[in-house]
């Protein structure tokens, strides 16, 4: 394919919101970056163009079957005014990991990033300044094809939008309560949860749902078929500070192999801080939690980095964590990822590459 | 809502093909049913339109969350020309089930059976009449909201498209090899299998694929907790005769509870045929094989009606089942339901009702 972008400039620019007034993921910058794909031509026609609803017939496959995959990642500006972006290669890495899984044919990593860097650039002005706000940067892959067979779709287009998102934590990192989800199930091995299709998230609101009427911000998903194993928490993974070490349950094939995870990990190595990616039972975190070496409980994510976890509802048991407060390791962690997505901390891993 | 709904008609009409040289779901009619839905105003605004693409916010959260759930139905022209469809109430009382599972507001199962009659009256001409052909009709509901959190979007829209199709066994019926998937899991109970919403087809390509790679059509799915017992066949349910008795993998929650297979189950008791709903393992299948008392297997759906079953792959065994023919009971209850459907046979059960 041509790695010529494209380019058709908005007529006019929309006003910028104040993004700590903002809910995340409402608001959309000018412009967005779309390439088609059919058999012949493969991945094509890279281009940034206006902001602007997509045409689909109502046969598409994306609508019946659902096969469309994304990625989540973020663009932060620096005190000198650069843009950067964290580790942008995982995430195209996943998105034809996840691509794999559900037949939809592989994208040029390389050349992606530098068309999000070049989309970037182009909406520079978007990113915005203030402390904890960023861009959000939504790739995403869907079936365009008007076929209602159940089999792969033959055309896609693959979209990359973007929004800009306020402090995740404007009123101070609040640790949040989870709820141990028994009854509906995220993922299973062999299916797709260690992949990001679409068809996941919906069947996460129910318990999600769940969750809420416990008094609970996020479900905590244990493995599909033991009912007994700690998976993820909410859309995060998931890590707990025992007696000293670091746990976080291994990829095991139905546990999205998270960009952070991965991040907290290396982290906690350069530390020297014993960290352990194992399988983790719910019986076994609550014998720690009750012979007192729980110490820190915290999901990960591109959302917002490191989440404290204050308690845990199991059942009838309500497991509180630290004394319901943030961990100095969480806080630590935290701390230092955003200080290099930032620009504020030094970067020993070369994880942010520059927009322009 | 207003249960008026508003017809606006095509300024022209499309050729109508030859069905029987049209590959399945790529041929649309002129008009479709659209309905809208908003917390403020519940579903509203329905209408019948002319068929034409559909413009989405590229933030539109079926797109990244696959909150969309979706049913399949036929109407069928019998000798009089009048115009028959097969227990549609089944399929609406369907989608309310995967609508509360998937989050989706509910919808009024009565008046959308009435809306699917009135579209299908004005495509009337659009029901092909040779032997085996029928108009299929393909409800959906996707999530319109442009927004990008995880959880169910506030806006929906309802559609019915319409496509003509050809003779599922227009070169005679001939049974199918049957590959049996160890690797990829369809559902697990807590999950969405029991439902029809997009994401679980998209997972499915995959075993697809792979049962075509072992020269088989389709993949027969086992449990995703112990890969031990029998769930579905393809986007089919499955019925086995062993020793005069007839047997069904009982609605475990990870099953999809067709109308057919009910319709199926509902005949053979009529017929005093003993049928069992229950747990069938596929080494409790292979020991009536190897014991000759396996007598026939069949799936059943809306589009085959009944797909016998020829062989089945499982790991290094193959086994022939009737000599890879057709069984005498897979056949009668295929005519039987095929006589129904068509208004040929008698339809003791009320199981049709006329579009106009
Ligand atoms: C299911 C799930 N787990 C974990 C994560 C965390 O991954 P990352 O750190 O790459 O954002 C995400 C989202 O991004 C997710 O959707
Ligand atoms: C997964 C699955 N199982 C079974 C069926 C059969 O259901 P029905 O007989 O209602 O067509 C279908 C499709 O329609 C399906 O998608």
């Amino acid at each position: 394919m041509s790695y010529e972008i494209e380019v058709t400039l908005a007529e006019s620019r929309k006003a910028k919101p104040n993004v700590n007034e903002l809910a995340f993921g409402t608001c959309f910058t000018d412009h967005m970056f779309m390439m088609d794909y059919t058999p012949e031509t493969g991945w094509h026609h890279p281009r940034i163009v206006p902001y602007a609803p997509i045409s689909l017939d109502p046969a598409a496959v994306v609508f019946h079957y659902g096969q469309a995959v994304f990625e989540g990642m973020k663009a932060y500006r620096t005190k000198e005014d650069k843009i950067l972006l964290f580790r942008p290669e995982k995430n195209m890495e996943r998105l034809n990991l996840s691509n794999e899984r559900l037949s939809i044919p592989p994208v040029n990593e390389t050349f992606l990033v530098e068309a999000i860097k070049k989309l970037v650039s182009i909406e520079k002005e978007w990113v915005p300044a203030d402390e904890g706000t960023s861009l959000y940067i939504r790739p995403f892959i869907i079936a365009t094809e008007p076929y209602l067979g159940v089999r792969p779709a033959r055309t896609y287009t693959f979209i990359v939008i973007l929004s800009p998102v306020g402090a995740y934590y404007a009123e101070g990192i609040n640790p949040v309560s989870i709820y141990v989800e028994n009854n509906y199930v995220r993922a299973v091995k062999g299916g797709t949860g260690h992949t990001k299709t679409s068809g996941n998230y919906a069947a996460s609101f129910k318990a999600q749902e769940e969750a809420q009427k416990h008094g609970c911000a996020q479900v905590l998903w244990l493995d599909g078929v033991e009912k007994a194993y700690i998976e993820e928490v909410g859309s995060m993974n998931v890590f707990f500070k025992v007696n000293g070490e670091v746990w976080t349950p291994a990829l095991n094939g139905s546990i999205l192999a998270g960009v952070t995870r991965d991040s907290v990990i290396q982290l906690l190595k350069e530390w020297n801080i014993p960290v352990k990616e194992k399988r983790i039972s719910i019986e076994e975190l609550y014998a720690a939690y009750t012979d007192g070496t729980l110490e820190e409980a915290f999901g990960t994510g591109t959302a917002a980095v490191i989440s404290p976890i204050g308690s845990l509802k199991w059942n009838d048991k309500n497991l509180v964590i630290n004394g319901g407060e943030s961990g100095s390791l969480s806080m630590k962690i935290y701390d230092t990822i955003c200080g290099i997505q930032t620009g504020e901390k030094e970067d020993p891993f070369g994880w942010t590459v520059e927009a322009e």
